[in-house]
């Protein structure tokens, strides 16, 4: 997508002007690396789409694109710390190339940095974009810690897994798109629907990362196919197949998820296999289904600039055809 | 002193009306805990005591002065882990009462929750909140960085321990005043001048946590005396005395300083000599005394009700006279 193209160039630009070779070179080398290691930069790109569609110019979001992405990769290192990743699309995690340490306190500075960028806005404007980014982060945090919670849990309802993935991810995509309504002014009516379409699409988004760890293209997926399979993650695949299979595939399914190392190429393709059988596969696709349709609902439902539409439109239906 | 018995009971009135037992429990219990396990609330009680000085009713600093405080804590919940520090107050530290990803995870909310209070502010005062707080934030983290660092070398300058310390903790003492006198509307240069008059304070008091520690009388002094000299800590009072001492002096220094395991009564009592016969001693209190009169000066200097200024020099001479 073209214009997707113009605002990543545009941010990845801003983003190589940030000056973050400080000293003490021991906290802001850590920053440097992780916020120049790539990734696809989707939560600073609806930053500047957001506030393009509703009538301002986008460089007038930079900042607020980068409080946003700054947020995400603090959260990445801090994330990571906790579950003892030691890669990172494909390079080590901070507290692998450096220490635990270094990772805690980069990313505390991270944080504050985040904030930083959007001091920078008129008063009233920063008011709104300071409420709306903490309320998003706690929730992220609370999101995080439900997500450890339910790893020592046997068992996790639907429901309970639906409100983990809408706080550990659905909240920023919906949270940067309302910045960018906010910087352009758009009415409060406006940021409520476009902070809704975030919150559907996000939630579509992490269940096709779910569905895609399981069942993508191994010659297009990123990452090992399985890769939630072999470390025994309760995504919503797992949760569908809990609900929806009977007494012997639930017993399967609990036995392959409890053992570290089974056979591996043997066990992911035995867990697919159930999740097909319990119509888990199916269940899954209908519910990113679902969730695309009824973000594009609201999407449509928002006054803005046709082509603006069309635009957050096409980013859509890009976002849900992906296989990476 | 009574006027900050005044303050501190308003401030614990507070804090407790503020509802930490949410959901998820794993996040906030932590929280909770490490908020209400005491302390001076030395920097909440100077948000309110200037912003009163300043000709506020000092009930409106209360966010702020609590904003202050849940950063303290934030910060001593994060490096707690980074010292791996077992006790806090003579009780577990967050990460040894729960787990270290609890501290990372809680000490993030908490971040978030400290800038959350200043956004209660009306747009221009947060405005100005928040840009002095990020500041000092970022200010401590770098001290941090500083202080880690310090550890491994083995020779740090008097000019680079004074920096390390006026960021780890004398900022925030500075930017505790200046909250309150934001919140009073004080002119700038008021700002400015109870800023000084803080940050020199601040050194004044980290330099004197340095000299009690080796020189505090045991019987009135909190913590174990000596508990620098057996962490082989870089206080003030060491590089005086590898900068004051003659080579055996030094020697000396540096051979007690690179054991873990000596006999730790004999250790303490044997460089408390070397402070002594190497001036060491003299100089901290000098340097103790001179940051404080420069205190004095500087607040002297400010464009205040007299009786307000009183309170201000009370809590600087209590604050310098204190054995704990």
């Amino acid at each position: 997508m073209n214009s997707l193209t113009k605002y990543q160039e545009v941010f990845l630009d801003y983003l190589e002007d940030q000056n973050y070779s400080k000293e003490p070179k021991g906290l802001y080398a850590p920053i440097d690396y992780i916020l120049k290691l790539g990734g696809k930069r989707l939560r600073p790109i609806l930053v500047l789409l957001a506030s393009e569609s509703f009538g301002t110019d986008f460089k007038k979001a930079l900042p607020a694109s980068l409080s946003v992405e700054i947020f995400h990769n603090f959260s990445l290192v801090h994330d990571d710390i906790m579950d003892e990743a030691p890669l990172r699309r494909g390079k080590p995690t901070v507290h692998k190339k450096w220490d635990v340490n270094t990772g805690i306190l980069s990313g505390d500075a991270m944080l504050i940095m985040a904030y930083q960028q959007l001091h920078t806005y008129p008063p009233q404007q920063a008011q709104q974009l300071h409420q709306l980014f903490s309320k998003t982060a706690i929730q992220i945090c609370e999101g995080q810690q439900y997500d450890v919670e339910f790893e020592n849990r046997n068992a996790v309802s639907e429901a309970e897994y639906l409100q983990m993935i809408e706080y550990k991810t659905a909240v920023l995509v919906a949270c940067a798109l309302q910045m960018g309504a906010i910087i352009a002014e758009a009415s409060e009516e406006n940021q409520k629907k476009i902070y809704e379409f975030g919150r559907l699409l996000g939630l579509a988004f992490q269940l096709q990362d779910d569905y895609l760890d399981a069942f993508g293209n191994p010659e297009t997926f990123g990452k090992q196919v399985g890769g939630d399979i072999l470390e025994n993650k309760k995504t919503f695949l797992y949760i569908k197949a809990n609900e929806q299979g009977d007494e012997k595939q639930k017993d399967e399914l609990s036995r392959f998820f409890s053992v570290e190392t089974h056979k591996n190429e043997d066990k992911i393709h035995q867990v697919k296999k159930i999740f097909e059988a319990t119509g888990a596969k199916k269940s899954t696709q209908k519910a990113i289904e679902e969730y695309t349709n009824k973000a594009i609902t609201v999407l449509k439902s928002i006054e803005m600039d046709e082509q603006a539409k069309k635009h957050l439109l096409d980013f859509s239906e890009w976002l849900m055809t992906r296989n990476v």
